[in-house]
C-alpha cells in the first residue's frame, strides 16, 4: 500500500492542506477559510475538515503522518500567540490534532517548515547547512544545521527579518529600529516605490501595471516591471537586494552559513536581484567566506507551505 | 594517581601554558615568548618547551590531555592563517602536538575555548545555551549550544564583532562598515575618548590616570576612571555598552540565545555598563525574549585562556 503524508499550511486567512508523496509531490490540494476571528476551537475544526477530505480520497490507513506549519513561535508542538488569530494564547496544536486523528503529528513554525522543504526537496537538497530567507510581506526565515531545523533553546530562532542594519534606521513594527524588514518588507518597499514614482521626471511601467492606482503597488508588480526592463523597478529591487545583503553579511559572520536560499514572493525576481545580494555579501563578509558565498533561488515557490508541512513527517 | 590537563593559550606574543585539575583550577603556570616571526616550526618548539615543563613537574603519565586555544580560524585541528604569526598558512597543530607528545590533543579557536571554559567552570555553568562575547582589543566571541561549541559548517562561527550595526558606519579592518568592533574595539574606544577629552570644558580623571599622555588611554583605564565616578568615562562606556546592545539584539533575534556572557578586558567594567547592554537589548529585542534576557559578567578573567584550552580535554 502507498504511504501518504498530509501537509497543512495554517494561515490567518486560509488553511491549505495537501496530500504529499514521499518524494515531496503534492497529489491533492484543498483549502478552507481559517475563520481566525472565531478562535482556536473553530480553527481546529477547519483543519480537521481538510484532513477528513484527504481521508476520503486516500483512505485514513494510508496516511503516515500529519505536518502543520503555523505562524508565530512554535515550541514542542505548542503554537504561541500566532498573529491575527483571535483568543489564541498558547495552544498545543500538535497533541490536539494527534488526539483527534490518532496519526503522528508534528507542528512547526511555517518558515522553518518551508526551510526544511527546501532542504529535502528544493534548492537545499544535498546541502546540510544553509540560511533560508522568506522575502515577502515581511522578512522571515529558517536556519538549517546538519540537515535539521535549528530552533534555538526556546523555539524562536531564525528571525532574520529583525536583523538591524542601522540602529538609527526606520522604526520597525517589532519595536527595534533599522530591521531589514523595515527596509524591504512589502509595505516599506511599496511605499519606497510610490515615493520614487512621484519624483519629477520618473517614468515607469509600474504605473501602467497598476493602472495608475499606486495603492496597488506590491513587490510582485515591481518584480514584473523589473523583468520588463523598467529602470525605476530595477533600481528599487537592486537597492533592496543590497540592503538584504548587509543583513545577511552579519548573519554569515556570526553563524558561518555560506549558503543562502531566498524564497517568498520576491524570489521570483530577476537574476540581478540575486546578483546584488551576492555581490554585497561577497564585498562585506569576512575574507575566509568570500569565495564560498552562494545565494540561491528557492525552488518550491507557492507549494513550499504544504510541502514544508508534510516534510516534517516525511 | 591524579589526572591533570594541560591548557595552552597560544598568542602571537606569548605562549601561556598551565596544568589544570579536573575541577578547572590552574595548579601551575608558565610562559614563553612565541617568537611568532620565526614561523610555525619555532612556535611548535616553544609550545613543546612549556609542555615539557609540565611533564617535569607532574609526570608525563599523569597528563590526561592537552588543549590548545589558538587565534584565527581553527577547523578539525588545523589552524588557518592566525594573525601576526609569520609563514603560517594552514598548520595541523592538533596532529603535530599529538604526534610529538603521544597525548590526546585538541586545538580550538581561543575565543571558543574561553566560551567553553565559562560553560564548564564559569558564569555559564549549568547554562546550556549562551553567547560569549570577548570585549577587549577587538570584539570576538563564541557560541555555546547544548553545552558544546557551535563551530558552524566551516569552523568560522562566532564572529560577533563583525555584526554591523550601521551599513554606513565607520570602516572596519575586515572590509565591512559599521561592525560593532569598529565602534567599541580598543583602538576605536581609545580614539573616541581622546576626542571627547579634547572638547572644551571636559575635565576627566582619565587624563590624570595616563599622566597627561593621551596615547596611553586604553579601555582598562577608562573602566578604572568610570569606577571612580568620572563622568566622561561613564558616558563613553555607557555609549559603548548601548552600541554593543544593538549588535546583540540582532544576534538574539536570529539565534534565540537569551543569555549573554561578557568577558575580555572590559568585563571588569562597573555594573552600569552591563545595565546599559541589558536595557538596550530588552528595549529592542523581539517581545518574547524581553523578560528573559540575562547579561552576565564572565568569571574566569585572565585565566580563561589556559582554563579554556584545558577544558577542551577535561
Amino acid at each position: 500500500m502507498s504511504r501518504y503524508y498530509i501537509g497543512i499550511d495554517l494561515g490567518a486567512t486560509t488553511v491549505k492542506t495537501g496530500c504529499v508523496s514521499s518524494e515531496g509531490k503534492i497529489l491533492l490540494e484543498t483549502k478552507v477559510s481559517t475563520e481566525a476571528h472565531q478562535g482556536p476551537q473553530v480553527v481546529v475544526q477547519k483543519i480537521m475538515k481538510t484532513v477528513e477530505e484527504m481521508y476520503n480520497r486516500f483512505g485514513k490507513a494510508s496516511i503516515e503522518g500529519i505536518g502543520i506549519g503555523a505562524p508565530g513561535i512554535v515550541h514542542n508542538g505548542i503554537v504561541k500567540a500566532p498573529p491575527n488569530i483571535s483568543e489564541w494564547d498558547e495552544v498545543n496544536l500538535q497533541s490536539k490534532i494527534a488526539n483527534l486523528t490518532g496519526i503522528k503529528t508534528i507542528v512547526e513554525n511555517d518558515a522553518n517548515a518551508a526551510a526544511l522543504a527546501e532542504a529535502k526537496f528544493g534548492a537545499g537538497k544535498g546541502k546540510n547547512n544553509f540560511l533560508f530567507v522568506i522575502w515577502g510581506t515581511g522578512v522571515g526565515g529558517g536556519i538549517i544545521l546538519d540537515g535539521k531545523i535549528y530552533h534555538g533553546p526556546n523555539g524562536g530562532a531564525g528571525e532574520i527579518g529583525h536583523t538591524s542594519i542601522d540602529f538609527n534606521g526606520p522604526q520597525c513594527n517589532c519595536g527595534n529600529k533599522g530591521c531589514i524588514e523595515a527596509y524591504i518588507g512589502q509595505r516599506y518597499l511599496s511605499q519606497r516605490t510610490r515615493e520614487m514614482l512621484k519624483l519629477p521626471g520618473v517614468v515607469s511601467s509600474i504605473e501602467t501595471l497598476v493602472e495608475g492606482n499606486l495603492d496597488r503597488i506590491e513587490p510582485h508588480v515591481i518584480a514584473v516591471a523589473a523583468e520588463q526592463g523598467d529602470a525605476a523597478a530595477k533600481e528599487i529591487l537592486t537597492e533592496a537586494g543590497t540592503l538584504l545583503g548587509y543583513a545577511l553579511t552579519s548573519i554569515v559572520n556570526i553563524m558561518d552559513l555560506e549558503i543562502v536560499i531566498i524564497g517568498g514572493g520576491i524570489s521570483a525576481s530577476p537574476r540581478f536581484v540575486y546578483d546584488a545580494i551576492t555581490q554585497t555579501i561577497q564585498t562585506r563578509v569576512l575574507k575566509p567566506h568570500r569565495q564560498h558565498i552562494q545565494v540561491l533561488r528557492a525552488e518550491l515557490g507557492n507549494a513550499a507551505g504544504i510541502i514544508g508541512a508534510a516534510s516534517l513527517v516525511i
